[in-house]
């Protein structure tokens, strides 16, 4: 099987009938008094998952690391462009396994395939998603809208896709962190549960008419929660003051804080759980958060952002403050 | 200087004050009346361009190769989106021959960067870049619309990138091809000309006005001339009858040919080369040749294709059929 025959027996249907293959480019429409929201995520094996992972979860961490960006952004799934550098000839089986669960994550957040690139590569597989949105013209969110006194509101907990990683490292010749098997004394099933948010984060797209309605500025937590509120700290000029709080993990993660196994400040510098979080003018923080189950109020925008300052303070639970050790993800 | 420092420095000029790069996604405005176009290509070292390869080389080449497929559809450049995967940090003088390379891309080409992802792949360096372009609503050019008795035009020679990548295989430790010594007594710098040809092809957005007023069906020629051909007469149903002539190469290219170095038709297996095939009504072939210099007839499309059957065939100047060996590139 070549490289057209694969493309026409396991990438075609992904485009759902809107023959998106058959010319050197995509035609696509767009509706009258809507721009186009364009974002481009690349996942390296090695960096941003480890050769251990399935065609699966490959297949589901790059498209929804991707539309979380278009969520972040506040608007609707149109279509998204594959690029597949594989370092073998795939077998049937990882490209069935692959593109069934691309079809998945498309089926529930309405998306399709409109092309793409799939090449050969003489080293570790590489997978990059161009994801295009569409919003009402001039209806998109920022990260520098945020206005000062405004909540800082998050739709979810954050580190569970931290503590994923680390068992999956874990699993690797090379790294050892908290032991994995420590982990199910905290819960059944506790192991999978955190793997599983961190190759499977949800997409808060099911948010985004509450955000373009309550929402000055927005961003996803895909550096760290303090890293990339101060991406929004830093785009609208302005310090932010959070607290310590139970509520910022989830229920599993608040096991393993309280049985030691991971120090509760870790969580707020992990990244990958791709959580949104907004800036929500004060009046309306309560009606956002009746309409999001599970989003909380961390804390809110304070005086301006002065230089050299540092942007966020974390605040424990008698309001003194923490020291912020790193911040978040850089790659070099 | 860490991810984000490199990103502002040297990537957030590509954007031209877009401020493309300020959130988790671009926003566009699409031109009303218009249809977006959308196409991928990755580039991974050792398979698309090898390790020798500069960073105005791999800058010039993806950028450029992806222009040309907005070419072949008809359409005005509008942005691109740069994935790029490096093997280690670069340094300061790679950025900038890289960046500026791309810059006067975009400036002859008329194109932005809109955004993109910069990571660390361990292994060799990957480019992908999901060019966008616009063309008015029901515009694009496709693959599947050449009528039976169209003329098949070819915009420039081709052949010269292929001769391109064989020189600069010889340069590299494990492969021999001819002699690139050799090269050069068919003309002064003959060399640096096929080598230029292959890693700077020339899109022809000049003529995307043209092929809008004349042409029926287009693509341009990226796996070889008879591979891409065969893909027109796949989608349009059609077969094609095209020449052997010496106006199919370039003056270059006509001096290996003769001196016995590369085989004519070796050459229209070569890919890389970027011109357009063209499918043109009879009528207007001499207009559409008379306003595209360089541009030259090469055949035209014959009867219905039948299902096993060559889509196309080859002829000599003495209108005897020549056996088609291979007809292009797949990647597995």
């Amino acid at each position: 099987m070549n490289e057209f025959d694969i493309i026409a027996k396991y990438f075609a249907p992904l485009t759902m009938g809107h023959g998106a293959l058959d010319n050197d480019a995509a035609v696509l429409e767009i509706p009258p008094g809507q721009e186009l929201i364009v974002t481009t995520d690349t996942l390296n094996e090695g960096t941003h998952f480890l050769k251990s992972a399935s065609a699966a979860d490959i297949a589901h961490k790059a498209l929804r690391v991707s539309l979380s960006d278009l969520a972040a952004m506040g608007a609707h799934p149109l279509s998204y462009q594959l690029s597949l550098a594989l370092p073998d000839r795939p077998s049937a089986q990882w490209l069935t396994d692959f593109t069934d669960a691309l079809m998945r994550v498309q089926e529930a957040f309405n998306i399709f395939c409109s092309g793409g690139d799939t090449t050969g590569i003489k080293g570790p597989l590489s997978i990059s998603i161009t994801a295009m949105g569409c919003v009402p013209t001039g209806g998109a969110l920022t990260r520098s809208d945020a206005q000062e006194g405004d909540a800082i509101i998050m739709t979810g907990p954050v580190g569970d896709a931290y503590i994923g990683l680390h068992l999956l490292s874990f699993l690797s010749p090379d790294l050892t962190f908290f032991p994995a098997a420590a982990v199910n004394d905290f819960g059944e099933g506790a192991e999978s549960y955190f793997i599983e948010r961190y190759y499977k984060p949800q997409p808060r797209l099911d948010l985004i008419d509450l955000m373009r309605t309550y929402a000055h500025a927005a961003i996803d937590i895909s550096d760290g929660l303090l890293a990339d509120l101060s991406h929004i700290c830093q785009a609208s000029n302005l310090k932010a003051e959070i607290h310590m709080h139970d509520t910022l993990f989830s229920p599993q993660a608040q096991k393993m804080i309280t049985g030691g196994l991971v120090p509760a400040q870790e969580l707020l510098s992990g990244g990958d759980d791709y959580q949104l979080l907004c800036a929500v003018a004060p009046e309306n923080a309560e009606a956002f958060l009746a309409a999001a189950p599970g989003a909380v109020q961390i804390g809110h925008f304070t005086g301006a952002l002065t230089e050299g300052e540092p942007p966020v303070t974390l605040l424990d639970k008698d309001d003194q403050s923490l020291p912020i050790k790193h911040t978040g993800w850089s790659h070099f």
